[in-house]
């Protein structure tokens, strides 16, 4: 007898690319200000910008502009000129727009699983981006419900889980963060799957590694996942 | 015999003041733009850049401040400075941690409403900044489940209905907006009770009335609903 999961599915970086397409923007947001200042320091100044923000802003594309317009005019002293802002306004919009490219193998495994299991996608950042990008990956019909959230730690997961019935122990999450997508779901009772993507934003950096004994997966891409769900279900 | 009721709420200008921010700041802004163009060039460009960049921002402050510094560029035709965009942005993070101030009586009508029926509140704009408003407004204990969305049309009302079981005859929603919180509701055979805020958003307006035969309540405060509940508690 099978007993079926519920499989969490963080979503970008974990299904499709989204860091890379950020990375890119960053390059072009360097050179804009490379006149005035190292790499080094425009990297660091608008991170911090960004976490000053957070608490206001959230995730998202929109925040991101309006931090890079904001360090843009910190770091120039006020001598960046209003084409240059425009041209940040133009990059955000760019990251908008941009197409959606799914991770390898996800579209594979997403569909098996959906075959025999309850998939939710749950993601942070801007509301109507991310729900673009799930219309644009083809993937939304094999979602039973998705949670667009504006934090992912433990008292988020603990609302999904109780406004959806969920029991902790038949809950998988799947992501790239540990520090979102696994460690307060482990913290609950739940499972973790940690697919790592090649560029990790400085902000979801964690140094520990997980240690909940037998729910914690450590995966190299999305094709092994199938397996944990075997191991999981046979439980 | 009682038969509770399912009621959805809008937030923004329907539970507390929203427009009226929207329109201080765009006083400020006007002031700002005053030496380039007059009040009604500036309000009926920034409308325009709202509603060309709808699709990709979706509502809220956010959105709004990036178009408000697009509109600003393109108005002054790169004229303007850092520090006056710099100024936008400040108008931004304003609007976003302003304080939250209640529409009269409705901490009572909630308070008395939310002991017999199941509320919901359903509000679109950005995920934080509506979470954000919502813990301050002290009304969050009040509601049994809370829906932030990106629109609110029959889509979005019928996806709601879905998700959670609820009949739709059994379903009141109460807001300011016709387009948004009433005409959908009534096509989806629900009842809507409006009560008109004093501004209405240029993009919000209709011209039509609903006509729904005994489903639609036309109120002028929020003191008014606890009657209409009764009304079709008793059907």
């Amino acid at each position: 007898m099978i007993r079926p999961l519920v499989i969490g599915f963080d979503a970008d970086d974990t299904l499709w690319h989204n860091e890379i397409i950020f990375e890119r923007v960053h390059e072009r947001y360097r050179a804009l200000l490379a006149r005035y200042h190292d790499a080094t320091t425009v990297d660091r100044t608008l991170l911090a910008t960004e976490k000053r923000n957070l608490e206001l802003y959230g995730y998202g594309v929109k925040g991101f502009t309006l931090c890079a317009i904001e360090t843009a005019i910190a770091l120039t002293q006020g001598k960046i000129g209003a084409s240059e802002i425009d041209g940040i306004l133009v990059l955000g919009r760019e990251m908008l727009a941009h197409p959606v490219e799914l991770l390898e193998g996800v579209a594979d495994v997403v569909s098996e699983l959906a075959k025999k299991h309850t998939l939710l996608l749950i993601t942070k950042g801007d509301l109507r981006d991310q729900e673009r990008k799930l219309a644009k990956s083809g993937l939304a019909g094999r979602f039973h419900l998705v949670e667009i959230v504006s934090e992912k730690d433990r008292s988020t997961y603990e609302t999904i889980f109780r406004r959806h019935a969920i029991a902790p122990d038949r809950f998988l999450m799947v992501g790239n963060s540990l520090k979102s997508d696994i460690l307060p779901v482990l913290a609950l009772g739940g499972a973790g799957a940690h697919v790592p993507y090649h560029l990790t934003w400085a902000h979801e950096r964690v140094e520990e590694l997980p240690t909940a004994d037998g729910r914690f997966f450590q995966l190299k891409t999305m094709r092994e996942l199938p397996v944990v769900v075997r191991t999981l279900v046979g439980r």
